[in-house]
């Protein structure tokens, strides 16, 4: 097995949690390692520090596996990794139905993304280690949660950085045709092949759970309350706030086919009388803006967009994207409403997405008050120490005029 | 009414909705105002910006107590802001039995805190401005909620730069011998003349009902874990890790009084035989070595330390302070077990606080996952852009060797 030495002058990340180690810390590689092949890596005065698996076209060289130097990576690594990944699971989410089974470095699987929509997994492989380690992987899961079908989705530009070209197909088993989750017990549809990601965004499980308490009462403290989503995909925060009890939901996304999942998610789920529903096909900076003019507003208003900052060169664009919809959003709450606002850039850190917020409460004339902040759900563990774990923010603000 | 004008070259702080006036922000002062006395606050420009009352002995010398020009601070006024309050309390928890009602600043009644206790509240007024209008706010509060009775707790240190003294003492009804308050489902006595701060803490409570899935099982999976709460005071968390089926608990605390305390919380719930329970009445930084030199370890174990840093100049022993407990504390939880870990230090900021149990675990070579990070309950809404708000952190690790 080769071994990596590392500079001497280097942020001790390893011993911070932090399993990635970069070109650039690299001092000298003894043995001739093969793309994808294990590693030892060694601080500059020969210590031990971990095990990973090597890439020399990644700019992250060594990915790590495990700080145990007896631990082989062999079948048996993934399913004890696998199981213990599936035991917290069990252990921390009330329904384990559909989560996030594997999220990567967190569960010590770097690169390997796992969800789990029943008995339907889909795998997304994003380095080059996890790459020629797939069968081992497909024998794991089958072995420890024995699904009907394993379905890969790794269709994302990041494989380009480790030299992988991007793939989609069925692993295991057979896809049944429409697969169907059940999420804080409503049913929502998720599309495996076609839809965004893995066909799902398992991180805002806990969150969509957590808006009751803003959705069942209007500022008027009578019950259900008006909510208006923005960017709302297949419409999962719309189908939870009609069934805590909001009276009139207004859905709004871009995408036609997004709004006609969301209504078939309304109706699979039987309430399309619970509520007075509103289904909107727009782009939401311009849609906001005309409500705006017309004078509507909502006891609540969500939004949850994707991710304008994709990188760290486009995070000032993504700061003036993520000002002006929470400046057009918070002007469209009723006096005391609220206004839900997530951000899933990265790049867009905690405190940089609340002063952005704030700037545009400035602007509108807003004093707002902050309820409730979370992050992505329990099956997406951070590990301590390595902040990419920690992309998700979900703020709940309270509304008020300054005045 | 006098008018205070503000420098040109100032931070937009009003603006943004925090509600300090510092004294070397004003450029100069219209009039003589009287110490206590609402004033009005103007830009540079002579635009109005809000009406506050003054205090010339403060650094800060107005607060705010209202953006709009027209609105009059009376008797009236404390009875729409109490309403206003008691309102969104009643909007946002689940039991208003135990809360607190009224939340300073972030009320926009600066200066201003009132607990309720069942029938009973605890004021404590910690600004001249609110302390000369005493009367309105004990009828305001008479007509909003109607409390048995009204109890004084000014015995803070603050009140000293406002030029006022401690004090204490009944201001209405007459006061239980026992309070006994209902939280999360369990009774809790609270000691609202002898006990810290106003005598019990409300700013954890949804934090001690968040605990439950961190001890109703161990890390073996089996139901009940043992846990450690650490800083215990009466033995909230104790008191609610029993009802979650914690099955074995250590409640430390220095002082013997808390300790009695925590025992009758256990009685009184009539759980003694529902746990097996541990008092023990030590310095925490002792014990936690001692215990480490005994091999003990626990599924989780919660830290709850008072403030370490009571200002900005103590924050270097501060860190040492909470770097040394959590480094003792995680130290003592099995493979995969939970430290709990919370600080009530405002100058100790989010991002600090993160940093220094990361410090701690690089040198007890643990490898932490975050699994949850929260922040004081919805009683304790935070003014976007007021961080004194934003004192309580609360996080949850899942502990690992690196290895």
């Amino acid at each position: 097995m080769a071994s990596v030495y590392l500079n001497k002058k280097r942020k001790k990340r390893l011993e911070a949690g932090h399993p990635w180690v970069f070109k650039g810390e690299i001092a000298r590689i003894e043995g001739d390692p093969n793309p994808g092949d294990i590693v030892t890596v060694h601080a500059a005065n020969g210590m031990f520090l971990a095990k990973g698996y090597f890439n020399p076209r990644s700019m992250i060289q060594v990915r790590v596996m495990t700080y145990n130097q007896e631990e082989k990576i062999d079948q048996a690594y993934f399913v004890r990794r696998i199981q213990e990944a599936w035991d917290y699971r069990k252990r921390m989410l009330h329904d384990t139905g559909g989560c996030r089974l594997v999220y990567g470095e967190a569960d010590f699987l770097p690169g390997l993304v796992v969800d789990k929509f029943g008995d339907t997994l889909v795998v997304q492989i994003l380095a080059l280690g996890m790459e020629v380690r797939k069968q081992e992987i497909i024998s794991a899961l089958l072995e420890v949660v024995q699904p009907k079908a394993i379905y890969e989705r790794s269709d994302v530009g990041v494989r380009e950085l480790e030299g992988l070209e991007q793939t989609t197909g069925l692993l295991h088993g057979e896809l049944d045709e429409t697969i169907v989750i059940q999420e804080n017990g409503l049913k929502m549809i998720v599309d495996v092949v076609g839809g965004q990601k893995t066909g799902y965004f398992f991180d805002q499980q806990e969150n969509r759970a957590a808006i009751k308490d803003y959705v069942k009462t209007g500022v008027d403290g009578q019950p259900g309350a008006s909510v208006l989503e923005c960017f709302s995909h297949t419409g999962s925060f719309t189908v939870h706030a009609a069934a805590f009890g909001a009276k009139q939901i207004t859905c709004l996304d871009i995408s036609e086919h997004a709004i006609d999942t969301a209504i078939r998610n309304v109706e699979i789920n039987g309430m399309e009388d619970d509520a007075d529903f509103e289904f909107v096909v727009a782009d939401a900076f311009e849609q906001l803006r005309e409500w705006e003019r017309e004078g509507r507003k909502w006891d609540t208003v969500i939004l949850d967009p994707p991710a304008f900052a994709k990188s760290k060169h486009a995070i000032e664009g993504a700061m003036r994207g993520y000002k002006e919809i929470n400046l057009r959003g918070m002007k469209l709450v009723k006096e005391r409403g609220f206004l839900i606002t997530a951000s899933c850039s990265y790049h867009m850190h905690p405190d940089l997405f609340l002063e952005t917020i704030a700037e545009a409460a400035i602007d509108a004339k807003k004093i707002l008050r902050l309820v409730e902040f979370r992050t992505a759900g329990r099956d997406h563990p951070k590990i301590h120490g390595m902040d990419e774990n920690n992309y998700l923010k979900f703020a709940v603000f309270e509304v008020r005029s300054r005045k």
